[in-house]
């Protein structure tokens, strides 16, 4: 136990159960799969399949969603750019507490902001944040609009609307990217978990 | 997908694995273990004694540590009486999140106050929060005082501690009561831990 960071009174309690032991009990590697796009894009459905994919090969992940975190741990936050980035940290913190107990911890949010999302991968430890961007077209997800949401944001009811009045900064270095096929077509969901689960596969976090 | 909450614009995404699906997976059941009492009454010992007792018999356990989570999610918060209720609801909420994902989720915090922990109680699914409250006097934990913090507080240099110039409220209605035996002697931590593995034996947590 000892004394670290801003208060010399908050200490910091070692457990002797540590990572690598939950990760031996679970057969796979801790870690973030944090997926970026725009509103449409595909994330959520991206991040279930993923789910259900990596619980057939009976690995443990967990999804942390965006919109879902917001009626919980992020309710007292609005979307102001302060309360954005800050509703970004808390699920960078939360991912990287799923990580440590040695889930495949799945993280989907539009998360428009470079800084922001290299700030989660900042507190990770090195390879285990996994950014997978959804470059999608905005027209493609305009035309999709599952929420309804580009609509009112065209309409002037939604202000700061990622893609309309707001920008989205792609990744420069995403660990993967998922995009529509050179006719055009989005890939299906099963292929787009596909392309995740064959990252993590060839990384070795589906094994110890 | 529907649209709940304060904002139509927030919407909930339900995934096809769900927490009954991970408990399968995990044989086991998700749920909180919230550990109460004061500085130096043995939290942390018990926390991690649990833990790995627990992982000793497979069972996949995580340990949220109040003071660990203020290096990180809670960072930003202080020691007013606004923070403190502010870290303990968002301890409570992560907690949620790793019950859900099936894990046998230790918090471990001081949470002085009954309607602290008992919105925390009241967010998670019946019977799945499990108050354990370390009944140890005052004097026992100042004479320990393992952060020298009791100290610090006699010597008004904390203000608001716990205990001294602060109140701790006992809970009315825990699950379990950690307590000096008749003769005065502190159960060892393997007797805390047992008595808590014991409780969760019976109420059917350990298998699914």
């Amino acid at each position: 136990m000892s004394a670290v960071g801003k208060s010399a009174n908050i200490f910091w309690q070692e457990c002797p159960v540590g990572k690598l032991d939950r990760q031996k009990l679970l057969k796979q590697k801790g870690c973030v799969v944090w997926i970026t796009g725009l509103s449409g894009s595909g994330k959520s459905t991206l991040a279930c399949t993923l789910g259900r994919e990596l619980h057939s090969r009976g690995k443990l992940a967990y999804v942390l969603d965006g919109d879902n975190l917001r009626h919980g741990l992020n309710k007292d936050l609005g979307f102001s750019a302060e309360d954005r980035a800050e509703n970004i940290r808390r699920v960078g913190e939360v991912a990287k507490l799923f990580a440590d107990a040695g889930l495949i911890c799945i993280a989907s949010l539009i998360s428009p902001y470079r800084k922001d999302r290299d700030s989660c991968r900042s507190i990770l430890p090195d390879l285990s944040f996994i950014e997978v961007f959804m470059n999608m077209p905005l027209d493609l997800c305009e035309a999709r609009d599952p929420k309804g949401l580009y609509k009112l944001a065209r309409a002037g009811k939604i202000k700061g609307f990622t893609g309309i009045d707001d920008p989205y900064e792609p990744p420069l270095n995403c660990e993967i990217e998922i995009q529509e096929e050179e006719n055009g077509v989005c890939p299906s969901p099963c292929a787009m978990a596909g392309q995740v689960v064959g990252y993590l596969e060839e990384k070795g976090f589906l094994q110890v």
